[in-house]
C-alpha cells in the first residue's frame, strides 16, 4: 500500500519537444498507466532515420508496475511507438482505446508479426480501475473519429488529459466533445489539466470539419473531367465528406494507396465510413465511366515520393496516371518539412495540365486541433488548479502556458516540462519533482539504438561534400610505398584527373617523408594522409570531403 | 542589318522552373539584351551545393551581340550570377539599373575582386538605347526600394517586362508604381507582356507595405524589454519603419549581423534610409542603456544557421545574447524550404522565455509580390497581344496564365515556357521558336560545373545510409588474402563488432573462393566484394550503406 502522503508522478516521456511521439507516464505506489505510445518522423537534421521513438527506458525499468496502455486516438504520433514497446515488454499489457483506434493498431501489429494483443475496448463514458487509478474516458473531437479525452482520479488528486482536440460543434460523425462529463470533472475538481497545444499560437476558433464540405462538394461538381483528392488516410471524417460529396453528384469513387486502402476497409468495417458497395469502384473498371463520374481518393498529400499520388503525377503508378483536365484536391496541409515536396508535386501536376486546389485556394482543409479560443475555453470549463501544455513545441507550450495565464492560473501553477522531467501531486498541489532517464531513440533499418550523435554528423557531413578514401599499402620491408589508391564519391572533382593526379603524388611524398628512416606507426601516417589531403583539398576546391585513410603494411 | 522581318526573339534562361535565377535574354538581329542575372538557392535534393546558376553558355556563345545587361532590382535571384557571368565574358558589357542596384551589387562584385564593371545609372523614365533596342525604365514597388520594370521598342515588336512588382499605393519612399508610363506604353502597344507570377495563386490584393508600419510600432512600444526585429537585409523600406518605429517610441537602433551592417550602410550612404546618427549605436554601447531602449535590427528571418539571430539565440554572438524578457519580431516569410529552420529558433528563443511575433500573430509581414487582382489590373492596364507568365514555380505560371484568360486574353496568346524556350515575335504576332542550350550550374566550393546527378545522387545515398570502404589486399604470388580492411562512417552499426567480424569473415571467404585456382581479376574481386557485402549489409541491417570496395595485388 502506497502511504498516505504518496504523490502521483507524471513523467512526460515525449511529447514536449515536438508535435510527435506522445508518451506519458502516470505513477502512484506500485502503480503506473501510461496515456499513447507514438513516434516521430525524422527530418533533416536526422538523415537515413526511418523513425524517433521515445527512449522508454524507465518504463521497461518500471514494468511490474504497469497497470495498462491508454490510446486516446488512432494517429502514429499517438500510436506507432507500440510495435516497439510491446516486443520489449516481458508481459502483455492491456490497451485500452476505441473500437476505431483498436482497428487501426491490430493491423500496425499485424505488420510487426505481433499477436494477440490484449485490447480493451472503451467508450465515451467508460471507466476503468487500474491499480489506484479510476479513469473514465470521454469523447472528444479530432481529425480521426473515436477520439478520446481521458479523467484519472488518484488518491493524491485528479487529472485531466485532453488527447488532442478541436471543439467541434458539428462534427461530420455527430459525437460532440461530452461537454457534460468535463463539466462533472471540473466539479470534482481537477489538480492537474494536460492539454494539447499545436495550435496555440493560432488566434480564435478553429473551424468546424463541416465547413469543409461545401468546397469540396463545389470543386467535385464543378470538375469538367476526373478528381484526384489527396488526404490523410485517418481522416474518416474527410474521406466520408468526399464520398459524400462525390455520391452526391453522381461520381463514383476510387480508392488508392496502400494505407488509404487500409484505412478506409477497417473504417468500413467498423462503421465509421459509411459508403454503398455500388458507389466505391475498382481502379481497373475506371476505363468503364466517363471521367466526370470518377473521384480518385489517394494518399500522397505530403509529397511522399512512394505514394499514389506522386506515382500517379509521376506516369508510374500501376493503373492509374493523371492527365490534362484532371483536378487534384489536396485535402491537407503539409506537415512542417513537407512543404518543398508537396509543392514539386503539385508543379508536376500543373505542367501535365491539371487544376489544383489547395487550403491556398479553397476551404479544402481545416485543422484538428483548437485554435486559441478553445483552448481558453477548455481552460474556463475544467479551472483546473495546476496546468501542463503538452503535445507541442517549445514556441506552442509557452503561447498555451500564456492563455492560461490570461484565462486567470497563476503563473506559478503553470509548469512547462521538458520530456524526462516529473510533476508531483499532492492534496491537490503540484510540484516538480525528479527527473528520469528519457530522450530519443532511433529505427534506422533493423538497429533500435540510441541517437547517436557521431552517425548523424557524418551522414550531414557525407551529403554536404562527399568522401574520398586513400589507401596506402606500405612494404614493411623496406618502409616503402607499394599502393595508393585513391578514389571519391559525392565530390565534383572525382573526375579530374590533374587534381587526383596531384593529390595522389602529395599523399606519395606525404608517406615517403613520414617513412623514411625507421618507419613510423601506422596511425601516424593515417594522420598524416588525412591532414594533408584535407588540407590540399580544400585549397584546391574549397570543399571538406570526409577522407578515409586506410593504412596497411603488406 | 537584320532583314525587315527578322523576329525578336526572347529567350529565358533562368526563372521559369522556380523562384530563383532569373535570366531572360531579348535578341534582335545582331543585337542582344540580358534582363537579369539571378542565383538560387540550393534545396535537400542538391546537398552541398553551394548555389545554383542558370547555364548561360548561350550569352558567351553570343557575347558579340551582347549590347548590356539590365538589371530590375537588387535581390540575388535578379543579380547573384553576375560575379560570375562578368568573369567568364571577354568583355566589360555595361550593366544598367537603379543606384541603390547598382550599389548593392558592387560591394557582391568586389567580393568577387570583380573591379570597376561598367555601371551605367538609370532612373524612372530613363531611355537608352541597345543597338536596335529602345529600352525605358520605369518605377514599381517591390520589396526593396528602386525597382524597375522595362519597355522595350524593337523594329519587330514592343515588349514589356514588369519586373517583380506589387502595386503599392502607399509606398514607404512615395515613389509609386508609374502607372503614367505603363498606360503610355499599352497605347504604343504591347506585343507581349512578361509578368511577375510569384503569387499568382494567392487572392486579392497584397497589403501596402504600410499595413506594416503599425503592427511593428505596436509591439515595439509594448515591449517590456529590448526588442529583436529579424528581417531581409535588402528590404529597406521594412528596415526604414523599423527604425521610424524605433526613434518615434525612444529607442536606439543597433544594427547586427553582416548582410544588415553592409546594406544599412549602402542604404543610409545612398539616401534610401534616413535614421540619424544618434540614433543608431554600436553593439559594445547596448550596456548603457536600459533594455527598453533599445532595438536590435539584425539578419536570420530564415533561420540560417549562422546569422546574428541564430547566434544570440544560441548564446554564440560575440557581443550581444537574447535573454528572458526580450521581444523577438520575425518580420519576414519563411522562403519555402526554410521553415522547419525558423521554427527550430523559435523554440530555442522561446525557451529562453522571449516573446515572439510572426506573421501568423500579428501584421509583422506583408510580401512584395502582387496577388490575384493585381496581376490581372497589370493585365488590363497594358492589354497585351500575347502573354508571357515569368518568375515562378509550374503551379504560378498555370494560375497567372489562368488569371490572362479571366482578363480575355487569348488562350493561343498565352505562351508558358521553359527554361531555353524561345519565343518569336514578328509584325506584333508571337510563336514559339527553336530551343537553345540551357539548364542549370552548380557553385560547388571552387568548382563550377554542369549538374552532375551522379555526384548528387551519392551524396543523398551516402546521407540516407552512410558509407563503408572495405580494403583487400591479395598477395599476388599465391592468390592469398594478405589483409582485409572493414570500416564503417555514418553507419549505426560500425562500433558492432560481432556484426563487423562476420562482414570481414564474410568477404575473405568470398575471395578466396574467387581468388581458387588461377586468381581473378581485380575488376571480378571488386564486383563480388561489393555484391556480397551489400547483400549482407541488408540482410542484418536492413540499410543499404554505399560499399566502396578497393582490392589491391601486393
Amino acid at each position: 500500500m502506497p502511504k498516505k502522503d504518496s504523490a502521483l508522478k507524471i513523467i512526460p516521456l515525449g511529447g514536449l519537444d515536438g508535435i510527435g511521439k506522445n508518451m506519458t507516464v502516470f505513477e502512484y505506489g506500485n502503480d503506473m498507466v501510461m496515456i499513447d505510445a507514438g513516434l516521430m518522423f525524422p527530418d533533416d537534421e536526422q538523415p537515413g532515420i526511418d523513425l524517433i521513438l521515445p527512449d522508454y527506458t524507465y518504463v521497461l525499468e518500471n514494468e511490474d508496475k504497469l497497470r495498462g496502455i491508454i490510446i486516446t486516438h488512432g494517429h502514429e504520433d499517438h500510436t506507432g511507438a507500440l510495435p516497439y514497446l510491446l516486443q520489449d515488454l516481458t508481459h502483455k499489457v492491456p490497451i485500452y482505446s476505441s473500437k476505431l483506434t483498436l482497428g487501426i493498431i491490430e493491423g500496425k501489429l499485424a505488420e510487426h508479426n505481433i499477436k494477440s494483443p490484449k485490447f480493451r475496448e472503451v467508450q465515451d463514458g467508460s471507466t476503468i480501475t487500474l491499480g489506484a487509478f479510476n479513469i473514465t474516458f470521454f469523447a472528444m473531437t479530432h481529425s480521426i473519429p473515436a477520439a478520446f479525452g481521458v479523467f484519472m482520479n488518484t488518491p493524491a488528486g485528479n487529472v485531466m488529459h485532453t488527447g488532442d482536440f478541436k471543439l467541434d460543434q458539428t462534427p461530420i460523425d455527430g459525437v460532440r466533445p461530452n461537454y457534460a462529463a468535463i463539466n462533472r470533472f471540473a466539479a470534482e475538481g481537477i489538480d492537474v489539466l494536460l492539454s494539447d497545444s499545436t495550435n496555440a499560437t493560432r488566434p480564435g476558433f478553429t473551424p468546424s470539419e463541416a465547413a469543409v464540405g461545401p468546397a469540396l462538394r463545389h470543386i467535385i461538381k464543378n470538375a469538367p473531367g476526373r478528381v484526384f483528392v489527396a488526404s490523410f488516410s485517418s481522416h474518416i471524417h474527410r474521406l466520408q465528406q468526399i464520398c459524400d460529396a462525390s455520391v452526391a453528384v453522381g461520381r463514383k469513387v476510387v480508392v488508392t494507396g496502400r494505407s488509404m486502402v487500409t484505412n478506409t476497409k477497417v473504417a468500413r468495417e467498423l462503421g465509421y465510413l459509411r459508403i454503398a458497395d455500388e458507389n466505391i469502384i475498382d481502379a481497373y473498371d475506371l476505363e468503364k465511366l466517363p471521367d466526370e463520374q470518377i473521384v480518385v481518393l489517394c494518399t500522397g498529400s505530403q509529397g511522399e515520393p512512394l505514394s499514389a499520388l506522386a506515382r500517379m503525377a509521376n506516369g508510374e503508378h500501376k493503373s492509374l496516371s493523371i492527365h490534362e483536365g484532371d483536378t487534384v484536391i489536396i485535402s491537407a496541409n503539409p506537415i512542417p518539412g513537407n512543404e518543398k515536396s508537396v509543392q514539386a508535386i503539385i508543379n508536376s501536376l500543373s505542367k501535365l495540365g491539371c487544376d489544383i486546389y489547395d487550403k491556398s485556394q479553397a476551404l479544402v482543409h481545416v485543422s484538428g486541433h483548437g485554435s486559441q479560443e478553445e483552448l481558453k475555453l477548455m481552460l474556463a470549463m475544467v479551472k483546473p488548479r495546476n496546468f501542463m501544455p503538452v503535445h507541442g513545441e517549445a514556441q506552442h507550450l509557452r503561447a498555451h502556458a500564456k492563455l492560461a495565464q490570461q484565462v486567470g492560473i497563476p503563473e506559478r501553477n503553470i509548469f512547462i516540462l521538458d520530456n524526462g522531467d516529473s510533476l508531483e501531486v499532492r492534496h491537490g498541489k503540484a510540484r516538480r519533482g525528479p527527473s528520469v532517464d528519457s530522450g530519443v531513440v532511433y529505427v534506422d533499418g533493423l538497429s533500435i539504438t540510441d541517437a547517436n550523435p557521431v552517425v548523424l554528423r557524418d551522414r550531414q557531413r557525407l551529403a554536404q561534400d562527399g568522401v574520398i578514401t586513400c589507401v596506402v599499402a606500405i612494404r614493411s620491408r623496406n618502409h616503402s610505398v607499394d599502393t595508393i589508391d585513391l578514389s571519391g564519391r559525392g565530390v565534383s572533382f572525382a573526375t579530374d584527373e590533374v587534381l587526383m593526379g596531384d593529390a595522389r603524388d602529395l599523399v606519395r611524398s606525404q608517406v615517403e617523408r613520414l617513412e623514411k628512416g625507421n618507419g613510423a606507426s601506422i596511425d601516424t601516417v593515417r594522420k598524416g594522409v588525412r591532414n594533408s589531403l584535407s588540407n590540399f583539398l580544400w585549397s584546391k576546391t574549397h570543399t571538406r570531403p570526409m577522407v578515409i585513410p586506410v593504412v596497411m603494411e603488406v
